[in-house]
């Protein structure tokens, strides 16, 4: 996977993007890498985040691995586009146990339009990391499309 | 799809699991409809569920389509049983525009180990629903497992 | 879904590009319905075309599925455009026992670029059909290229 | 990924297990690297083996990518058992052009009962080999059932 860095106008946009998602905030998230193709995000385990059985909840898990995926595709997009995902697939092998869970999200292809991107979701659980779930989806490219609507 | 009513026992159970996932009240969601393998989930838009856009993000859509399909498979499940979500597949179709969105899951295949189901997402935007999202996954049920580990 | 008929030269168009798969030849596929965002294929099963305990293979299946999907997408698209698979899921729910199987897919969205398709594979066993499989993906429109590449 | 040698017994099973698939025969696919939890199966274009544009099928793409994984999940299952895809998901990111294709199944989770699994495929043209698609799925294990029914 490519950790190329990212141009200090990209590395930008990307971040300006996460911020500007509420969901984010929400769930606590925050990017902790970001290269070309490449970004990790990580997460901590919060009470109002789980469940049934008092584990990090399915939809929080997909979420953190989407949103990796996201900006990982925007990252090697034009400064004039913007990404939005438009299917993906998730395995979770592994109930979301532990304190703290990391997504890393990748491109596999960039194409002009869509790219085909995958992640791997961890849970740190006792001091150790354990792999829960793989993530394989599509996110396509809009071009002369602001990532920022509001302005 | 089957709208057949639930025993008593088996409806309290879903809900009780249901309402015992805070990301369930985090999100704001509500059971509308339930019934032998049939869930219907709502949400309204809040301001902190949202993606840069201002549209509720992928990963709440994705939520409530695998929550309303998790409900619908441990609608048909043993009383001693709970359900997992293995795997899901979403394409995401529109942006989730609008005041309120809705997941109805069903069960169309039940097995002993794995259900599948499937789940179709709609928001409600001025007045007319439209379709945004399909959803396609497998459920496990795990026997002789308390839905309700703190008991 | 839509079963509205086809304009002659879209009907042509499809059964034409169909023709051209030397892999339908191999399978011994036909298409038995074709309409507007709808197509049904069958095929019946050979020895040549099993798996390790003689039912038809899941890539028979998976194969059936994704074309009747192509082919009710290309029904949906302009006259100079070909269509391409750009991603599809396949939950097969029970083996393909019998003596022929069927596909149905239809488009339930029909985007500029990409359309969302699903379909259902059944399987005729002793005068019954069961459906096997479920399956979604999404196809991709080519403007201003031929279907037919030898032209 | 794994590449552990396997005992003689689950080295034969496996093996004798994809000579009775008459399908593999048909697509003229064999069997070149397998070992715990790893397979990689090959296969020459040939004219009877195409889709509309003169590349190999979609559908024989996604069955060499399906069954690399179900021989590598079976590699890793006891010896009374069978393997059964449950569900797979592909996304094919360039047309398979060349003159060979190669698929290369790994396990990347192996349950008593489900084994999550990837592959990823690439395609000779010119003396280059290309990723054209990457897969994720789950294969079942089925105990105390002959692989061979025939038996």
């Amino acid at each position: 996977m490519s950790r190329k860095p990212l141009s200090a106008a990209i590395d930008r946009k990307v971040r300006d993007s996460f911020n500007r998602q509420s969901f984010m905030q929400t769930l606590g998230a925050s990017i902790v890498e970001l290269g070309e193709g490449w970004c990790a995000l990580v997460l901590d385990r919060r009470e109002d985040l789980l469940q049934q059985h008092g584990y990090l909840h399915a939809g929080v898990v997909s979420t953190l691995a989407d949103n990796a995926c996201g900006y990982a595709a925007l990252s090697t997009m034009p400064e004039d586009a913007t990404v939005l995902t438009t299917e993906f697939k998730i395995n979770l092998m592994a109930p979301a146990a532990g304190e703290r869970i990391r997504a890393e999200g990748a491109v596999i292809k960039s194409g002009r339009t869509l790219s085909v991107v995958t992640a791997e979701v961890s849970a740190l659980n006792d001091g150790a990391w354990k792999t829960i779930a793989v993530f394989q989806g599509s996110m396509m490219c809009l071009r002369h499309t602001a990532d920022d609507h509001t302005r």
